[in-house]
């Protein structure tokens, strides 16, 4: 039996801002990039989400429905975030009401590795490297370990 | 001095069942994918392992030798199988006496960014985003953490 | 507005030594790989790098500037390299000095998720899945968990 092959891209409706650079292979659909935004290899970004001016996604990142990440914010190589919980003790599936936004403020970065539930960054926080981020980060700060724990406020 | 080029695809050896979608780029060469499954781009699927039907294996996904997967499982992004312990403090290479399977039950749902060491994990489990399951699952319920520990039971 | 596409791929100021194998998709540009070394699919490895001889570097890894690996390392999947500690709450940027290299041995297998920050790590050391190396690794052994702590010598 042959499978149905489907191949990654970049579809026609991305809204890309000005002087944005994109290194391909990616799998890019029905998202939002802002001005002067940097996509890296081995992307995909969900419809549905939104990355703010200035950004850069690394290569490896994976970013789904539900993020909306905001201005000058770094996302390191292989970041992935999460908007399920398998609440039910599985996948949500098509019942996208279960589903969870993310919304990362301005000015963050997010170290290599990183996984990142459905929760609100705000401003001014650095994710450290290989960091599991389960609660809301309220207060700019370096966060790290599994799950994220405050280091050092900023 | 030139490298030697190969390229990643779809080899001929792969047995897929009936509506089978998968999103190119990927590599797999000599497993098996079930029916009805679905494979995200950037993942590799090497030979010797087995997808059930019903599952979904999404982006960035690594599955070894000697996986099997069960029916109608997730495996979210960025997750890692692993078959060789480094037990004699390095690689097996060409021994593959000291490989070790992973079998994976039937509605078990992995969260993105898991790494999976060789064990087997039973039906109705989720593993957490960001785990590292490092031993056997033999009761149904949430895991997660490094190492990944039972959270709650389903 | 239309971005700036790049490709990925194999630049020509990459160094191959002699029966290198590569497997596309890569972005390989600036670095040096050593004889008889295995470069998997979905890697990236950037400048001012080095692979040594005998080694592997498995597919998703992405391995970044100032990174030396030594001879017969393997590296698994998706193993994610840094260079940057955000050491003054956000990416170094431009402001290289603040970059730092890592220096991986001889004989050093590291496990697939594994993300490791800029260290030394000596020769004949295991580095288990999924662990975060936050400092230098002196004495040969195997190390796991994040932070990655010794778990027995070699």
């Amino acid at each position: 039996m042959n499978p149905r092959i489907l191949s990654s891209g970049i579809a026609a409706d991305v809204q890309f801002g000005d002087e944005v650079t994109v290194v391909q292979p990616v799998n890019l659909y029905g998202c939002r990039i802002g001005h002067h935004s940097f996509i890296g290899p081995f992307t995909e970004i969900q419809r549905d989400s939104s990355i703010g001016d200035y950004c850069r996604i690394q290569s490896h990142t994976f970013i789904c429905e539900l993020v909306e990440i905001g201005d000058h914010c770094f996302v390191g190589h292989g970041v992935m975030f999460v908007n399920d919980l398998f609440s039910e003790g599985h996948p949500a599936h098509s019942k996208k009401e279960l589903w969870k936004p993310t919304r990362v403020g301005h000015h963050v970065s997010i170290g290599s590795n990183a996984t990142i539930l459905p929760v609100a960054i705000c401003d001014h926080c650095v994710i450290g490297a290989g960091a599991v981020v389960t609660k809301d980060i309220t207060e700019p700060g370096v966060y790290a370990g599994n799950p994220a724990r405050l280091i050092r406020p900023l």
